[in-house]
């Protein structure tokens, strides 16, 4: 989609610097930029380099005012964010023609909004409910009662057990497994053996919440696990039975939750870290690389890094860790 | 389905106090118990809240003998397994009906058994045998040879690679992968470049295991790899080439087996646990959460926890750790 | 495959000691030998056992030069390596017939070369290429404008999101999803709500890469991920949007790479090990089992072993490791 830089400036309420007319009709890195492409700058020592690339504009902060240059450049107070709203001026994603493939099995009780999409080989089951918009791609199963919000994006592959509750605006990212049960068995004293502990609570997933691939999110055993509206989840995370986690929350790949963990709105958690059961992570703390809280912790700390296993606030660790190496040195 | 206390009970094995008419119908939460519910509980200190709870009657140990109160009562030496045992009596799962999907495609090679359940687009391969009851869900691929026991449930998108043997009342969650090539190369000398090692073992997986979403776990190299009966593997898990699991084991979620590891009876390994190759874990050793097990090590010690990379006995970690922070403090 | 031992000679550059006529039909692992089975073993110790086992040939090292034995022996440099070609000669793997099956969807703009296999209910995007025998196994979708080489396998239950291009020779076990979008997001500062930062790049794998289960590869933010000719990655693998991957790399199951992390040539990395965005490693170097590489560092030393997080040289980190433990017996 070809837009004039003064046009992209308008929708994203940017100041054009130099000729608003140049037409864009991309997005690149710097260092891939043809001619018609938008790109940008955080701070002012890469400015030189977006200036002398083929881009035909650059977003970029107040640092870019005074400068002298013969490029269009957009400023903005978040050059980043800016960007990636013009990324959804200027690129085209292929378009899906809504519908329902041939070969995909529908359930006749499944109630289907408009526009919606279930491609190839997708499986719905009874009493669905998918609201406009909504996209269901190939191979998807998903599980009886199970309700789908507005304009979602369900890739391919993806298993929904029965009876998740998912928001408007969600995407799940390919191999993800939505409602499996939670990992409960009690133990019999006389056998030995494990018997399964019942796992027919549900998963409620809030509006605008991204799942990476292959990430697995149990229902609750006998309540709800639950994510948070505007959290983001990485590609191969487990979360466990009855966790709950707050809104805009980041979790990084390869994390672990486990059962009835609460994680709190805007917490930071890093990839490979590993929560215990009935730990609280507080508001805004943030939890650095392979991390891990032991069991029943409470973290606390807006803004604060927590580091290492068990998971002490990071200029501790680090203190810790020279210190080590001090000795172990002279030792 | 609904049924008296008193019925119950005698499933159960429970003693009543109280009221054995009352009838119930569903299991729940203390925190969300309604009228008709069951709930339980383990120790004394929360037995108020579940006999003011709403539910219509409680589970409780020997502590509750004694305590005046105007709600039906079972009274159980392991309360949490009885409310285990009560759900199976109570929660109806929805019934799938017996048969063939039109859309699944089954060798005519393969044996099926009566009652079993072939899903929506699954593919069940040349000479597989599926023993009675057994329910393979919608997008399974069961390879050929491959060997199913009776009452299985088989959930959606899990791959069976050829020639795997699975026992009775196993069950796989969602997106699994059983069977797959282990990762083995030989590297050649003269030309730097990995070369595959043959990967024509098998899988043995026997009774009363049930694995994860999204689990992977590799056949043999040349033998076999092998799952022993009623162990219990948690989502995202990984077992490696020629592992050797025994009886009764709990594996927690992200936890890795790499090739040729033995984990003996009764073991119990936490979340994101590495157990390196060749490495043995002796009978009811407990491995805490993120521990890393180095190559050809034995971990030895009924009941006892080991923590850390390489993991040491729990309470030497934790004096480490402690010592480590007052140096730390003082220097 | 039966074939002579005289004739697998041949095929292998290896020398004969002993009966070159007698015939050999499969590979096995010395304990599971039975006749017709061919063998290895590596160091002298294990001759014997080879010897006496049931197996019709042994492959060996110089060292059973002058070994006195009764059965055929192959003389190789790198015995485990020739095993492994041996194999390839010997092990029938069931043949699959080469076609689409007719559950399969393939777009009617796709182009597939020769002898391509595509299996049951596997989807076939727009534009697709897909060169001679190739084989996509059941279940898998591909996505549009994806391009796959000659004489790849794409196991079952495979994802390929649009525009990726693989290889030669490459295989994709099953449950992987290759070309997901990366976990890039601009948080508001106005708002506090995280925006997605556009994940329009590609992926692109080269010749003879093998990707394990259920493993998750994200195409490039702006620009490519790479993966490097003939790297093997194991299961359940992240790798991160634009991440960089040198060849013939080896990386063991649940490792993580982060964003824009650099590996170069000949790098080991062993099991979830967590590799944070822009780290450097560089050719050669080996990374022990969880250990963990925070942003932005470079690790070098061709063949030098790191361990721990934050990686240190191994010898390095045990003296740390033992000078604590001292410390601790002591205090």
């Amino acid at each position: 989609m070809k837009r004039s830089v003064k046009e992209l400036a308008a929708l994203l309420h940017a100041e054009v610097l130099g000729d608003g007319s140049v037409m864009i009709s991309h997005i690149s890195s710097i260092q891939s930029a043809r001619e018609g492409d938008l790109v940008f700058v955080e701070d002012e020592k890469n400015l030189g380099r977006a200036l002398e690339s083929r881009a035909g504009a650059v977003i970029a902060g107040n640092f870019a005012q005074d400068s002298n240059h013969g490029k269009a450049v957009l400023i903005s107070d978040q050059p980043r964010l800016t960007f990636a709203r013009a990324a959804v001026h200027l690129c085209e994603y292929p378009a899906l023609s809504a519908g329902i493939h041939a070969s995909a099995i529908v359930s006749p009780s499944a109630r289907l909004g408009a526009e919606v999409t279930i491609e190839a080989h997708a499986t719905v089951g009874d009493d669905v409910v998918i609201d406009n918009g909504t996209r269901i791609r190939a191979n998807c199963v998903i599980g009886a009662g199970t309700t789908v919000g507005r304009d979602c994006e369900i890739h391919a592959n993806v298993t929904i057990y029965p009876g998740v509750r998912i928001g408007n605006r969600v995407v799940v990212h390919a191999g993800s497994v939505l409602g499996s049960d939670g990992f409960g068995y009690v133990r019999d004293r006389v056998s030995g053996h494990y018997e399964k502990f019942p796992q027919i609570g549900t998963l409620i997933i809030e509006d605008d919440v991204e799942i990476g691939a292959n990430s697995t999110i149990d229902r609750g055993a006998l309540d709800a696990t639950r994510i948070g509206r505007g959290t983001k989840i990485d590609n191969l995370v487990h979360v466990g039975h009855n966790a709950q986690i707050g809104e805009d929350v980041v979790i990084a790949a390869q994390t672990g939750l486990s059962g009835s963990a609460v994680v709190e709105d805007n917490v930071i958690i890093g990839g490979q870290v590993g929560i215990a059961d009935h730990v609280r992570i507080e508001q805004g703390a943030i939890l650095g690389a392979q991390s891990g809280i032991p069991s029943r912790k409470v973290i606390r700390g807006k803004g604060v890094v927590f580091w290492g296993t068990p998971a002490r606030p990071i200029r501790e660790y680090l203190k810790q860790l020279a210190v080590l190496a001090r000795i172990a040195k002279k030792g």
